[in-house]
């Protein structure tokens, strides 16, 4: 999980390497699958020209319910380039679907379901339609959906287009620290809690349950005398680390059967997950309803009876913290985003969407 | 729920009450059965006949696993009368199997499936086969599956075979109240969970799962300056608290979707929980590695993958729960029961067979 910018489009021209799809289908990491040649400088021009252009252009595509925090990291550094157009939270075997949008559409690229855009770049495509994905308006075509470089991207080769203020998530001098710790975090926690969820057999389970404690324990132990994974101000890894706490006690815990402790039994964590969700640009984009309606309601091989539960009680999520005891500063040199734009506003914690 | 007994079969001769089957599947009710003309006066012989020949009889089904503490409620009161034998923790369409006796069959009834004794009563028997059952040797037939008289009885009917020092766990004093916390125990919170864990849609489960919530959290306020839940001891309110409250963060907050709190989020009932845990006669027939075995392979429907979660950790169970100083005494002037006998002695907590 290499910070330095690199391999993926950028806006200054300078990388020849093309775009790829990677796909992604449930846990199972699909082959990368490379673009048609040129296409990645192609998309980077009109990258350039959306970023002149600015509203209404819809380049971005960054669920709220993606595991990656695409989202809160794309509205806090690249509002002036990209517009979030995010589906709802439901799809079938089509893929992801608008259904939220007037008539059903998305309002710039036209489509109904988030693969039309994948068939465009590559008719046939065969692997999973994950978000967050990169659309080219002009074309229609998807980008790249190669979740694991674009928050890298958009913090490097895309930096020009930051707000002023702006945080360094990957700050030169922690750079090799934050790139382990992020590896660890990905191949253990983002990607664990999928593979005990989708765990083939039970041998895969268990390894796939021992991993994930391991690193939660060692997460716990990190994080009990530290305010944040590295440095002193919230970095990569932290941005890495928070959709998995986020989602965990109401999803992963139960649903994937990760049910060891719940995360408000794991006091660092626990501490630590709350203190980034009241942090500007994290919390506000939450939303626990959707985020439980997309898994209970789309894994119907796990979930077949489709039942939404009515809980966790979330408003513990407001509670203090006691973190800034820890000292550091989450934004370091930099400044706090600005509150989310009106159409990225989710209901209050508490309110009947996530009743208790 | 009256504590008072009759109407089932007991040693005394005294009613004449025929037996019956109360069917149950899943979580409905089904109406009661009546068994023939006489059945339960020749039931009340074979079991004074028992009594007296004491082993090898195995009168009593009364599995572990069952909701309402039969097991530890036989064990203390009338190991005497009763031997239990306790299925294997899986069935499947045919009943609750005997996989786990020599060449998969009952010692004493030399059956395979619970069914066949149902079946020997009632040819077609239509509804649920379902534990604790009494089971009447000489015939091979079932005597009755009602579970929620089968406690009663055993505390008033047949009281004369209890051992010495057995505890009154419905003292005449406390019986109106006692009744009438069981039976609110019973309705939102026993059978609640399966309620949650099988509603045929959302507003049955909204419905299931607010009743439950309503009543953990009236329990939860009683709880905190009690330490019983009628009078100062432990009383069938308690009995009948217990089986849920032990299987509810190994079972019902996941599985059932009852996930507003995990039990160990409720300070009261947890520790109540862990008193009673530690109390003689409650835990140390809890197998949380079958009891998870059962319902998460058997409730095919509601979890395909038959993936059993490692967790939780159960290891909580021991810990000290504080509670001695709200006073009380559990058996009241009675005395505890010894330990459980070795064929059914369960893995020690932390244990590989509940290894988190």
């Amino acid at each position: 999980m290499p910070c330095r910018g690199g391999g993926r489009p950028g806006p200054d021209g300078k990388d020849g390497d093309r775009a790829r799809l990677a796909g992604r289908s449930g846990p199972r990491r699909t082959g990368a699958v490379r673009g048609p040649r040129g296409g990645a400088a192609g998309h980077r021009a009109r990258l350039q020209t959306a970023t002149v252009s600015r509203a209404p252009a819809r380049l971005v595509q960054a669920r709220v319910g993606s595991r990656l925090g695409m989202a809160d990291r794309t509205s806090r550094t690249a509002r002036r380039v990209f517009k979030r157009t995010v589906p709802g939270p439901l799809h079938d075997e089509r893929s992801w679907a608008f259904h939220l949008g007037p008539g059903g559409r998305d309002l710039v690229l036209g489509i109904e379901w988030l693969r039309e855009a994948f068939l465009l770049r590559e008719p046939g495509y065969p692997s999973g339609i994950t978000v967050p994905t990169i659309v080219d308006i002009p074309t229609g075509h998807v980008v790249t959906n190669g979740f694991e470089r674009i928050t890298l991207d958009l913090g490097s080769r895309w930096a020009a287009h930051q707000r002023d203020g702006a945080p360094d998530l990957c700050p030169e001098r922690w750079r090799d620290e934050i790139e382990d710790v992020a590896d660890k975090v990905y191949r253990d926690v983002n990607d664990g809690v999928y593979r005990c969820g989708f765990a083939g057999g039970r041998q895969a389970y268990d390894e796939a349950y021992r991993r994930l404690w391991e690193r939660l324990d060692w997460l716990e132990e990190r994080l009990a005398g530290r305010r944040y994974l590295v440095g002193d101000t919230v970095t990569e890894a932290d941005v890495r680390l928070f959709p998995t706490l986020v989602r965990f006690d109401a999803v992963y815990h139960g649903h994937f059967t990760c049910n060891r402790q719940k995360l408000t039994e794991l006091p660092a964590l626990w501490a630590c997950a709350r203190d980034l969700f009241q942090t500007p640009g994290f919390g506000e984009t939450i939303d626990f309803a959707q985020i439980k309606a997309h898994y209970y309601v789309v894994h119907h091989d796990i979930n077949p009876t489709g039942t939404v539960p009515r809980g966790p009680d979330t408003r513990g999520w407001l509670s203090p913290h006691g973190r800034e005891e820890l000292g550091g500063n989450p934004f370091g040199d930099g400044t706090p985003p600005g509150p989310p734009p009106p159409s990225e506003r989710v209901p209050p914690l508490g309110s009947t969407t996530v009743d208790v």
